[in-house]
């Protein structure tokens, strides 16, 4: 065990990923504990065994035995607990999150919390199309990446302690970057990529597109069956930055339609070059 | 076998899709030859029983011999052979082809073509990343679709031994379209979604994305590795059609992007609920 075992774990939100995180510590033999507003989803939790302990309040017993905190939660769901609850948080604890944008996120709560409370930030990058706890599977971990966001006000340890909980976790690769630098990387490669699954699903109103289509079409849709409530927050908490990288890839996207109108084939191979040198650069390292 | 098994299948053009057919030909044991200007190509295929006799050169005896040829050649290759040789081919031999695009190629060849020769088109919706008759690979039918494109000027029974020989070669699904419907399709399922693989991957110049990603930007990207001689004819050889697919997705994607700008929310999340539901009706259907 990467984490010193004595220390116990709560899950504040037990949806997908906090339900998947209960199932990956669980496994390990961690002490987890989990809080979450939903009944059924606190019983469901604890018969099939991915917690020892539940409550659907914030019990403050759970909060003084807890030694590591994740907040697995909407990001402005996230805010408004921290405001209503963070003073209970007692001395020594070590929050994270799995907050998809840090922008607004990170320094509010680093500043919302007592003294003594660190809040360490990380971006599990991996998910399903399917919410809630009963789709719980730690497997969505494995390859995938783990990003831990720190600030200046973390101390080592926490930062070190976040990368343990990553690789505990069943990441493959457990990585470091500064909050403008997360967020940009994830405005360009999350969720633009969302925002063209989605744009190109609603470009086409044709009922027989199925019945035509080759693997690349699917592909490029799987992520356009998306859940509205959580990425339209994550699209408008990182909107700045977002809208920068749409207008990179705007750029680019014109550039090869000009290509198209005007017929000029070679400019239009030499960016199939570089898209296919980059590309290859991305298979190796996988 | 579906198809008469005395009847001789001649493939034109080994590359990776002409050695594929041939692969699937001879396991369902069909006489199978084949011409190729390359003569590693001929050899490789010899030596790996993907096919029982093969030329360099176009040799009358295998014309002759043969009841249907198949085309696996680039469009442009597929034109400047068919002026050259078409005179070649004796009456009665059914004539098909893989041509990603159907509007310069079906009307011309079958004006091209000697009397009793028919052409019937096809578009096997297959391909891998890689090309050339050493990663020929019959597996890649597998789950997909052939489109079978036929004109007033095809027979009833040429078009049913083209949908036949889709079945025979393992594709999914065999269905028929107009030249203009599949050209307009193909656009949009295909065509578009290659342009924008490569946008994206053209977009960014950082070296590091692949640190950072997750499954969403590699699955956008798998096609971003493509063939650019290929691809950049298909392009302009459906320029119009292309453009006015490409047009219909920037309208989608700049709404969404105002959304955005303007943080409007209900607008967004009706998006992405309209894609949703219409990317899960695609998976019913898988």
């Amino acid at each position: 065990m990467l984490i010193d075992p004595s220390k116990k774990i709560l899950i504040v939100g037990l949806g997908l990923l906090g339900g998947s995180y209960a199932m990956a510590l669980k496994k390990k033999g961690y002490s987890v504990s989990a809080i979450d507003i939903k009944e059924s989803s606190i019983n469901y939790a604890l018969e099939h065994k991915l917690i020892d302990k539940g409550s659907v309040e914030v019990d403050k017993s759970l909060l003084d035995e807890a030694d590591i905190i994740v907040f697995a939660l909407y990001p402005h769901t996230f805010l408004k607990w921290i405001d209503d609850y963070a003073h209970l948080i007692k001395k020594g604890t070590i929050l994270t999150d799995v907050t998809g944008v840090k922008g607004g996120v990170v320094s509010y709560v680093q500043d919302a919390i007592p003294e003594g409370v660190e809040f360490i930030a990380a971006h599990p990058m991996a998910g399903r199309e399917v919410s809630s706890v009963e789709n719980s599977d730690d497997s969505i971990f494995k390859g995938a990446n783990f990003i831990v966001v720190p600030t200046e006000k973390n101390t080592f340890s926490a930062i070190e302690l976040c990368k343990s909980l990553g690789h505990e976790l069943g990441f493959k690769d457990v990585s470091q970057l500064p909050v403008e630098r997360h967020d940009e990387m994830i405005a360009f490669l999350s969720q633009l990529t969302h925002c063209i699954a989605v744009s190109l699903m609603c470009a086409n109103d044709d009922p027989n597109l199925e019945k035509y289509t080759g693997d690349s079409f699917r592909d490029l849709t799987r992520i356009a069956n998306i859940n509205d409530e959580m990425w339209s927050e994550l699209f408008i908490s990182n909107r700045e930055v977002l809208l920068t990288q749409m207008d990179k890839y705007k750029s680019a996207f014109d550039k090869l339609y000009k290509c198209i109108v005007k017929g000029d084939r070679e400019e239009m191979r030499s960016m199939m070059r570089l898209s296919s040198e980059r590309r290859r650069n991305f298979d190796k390292k996988l």
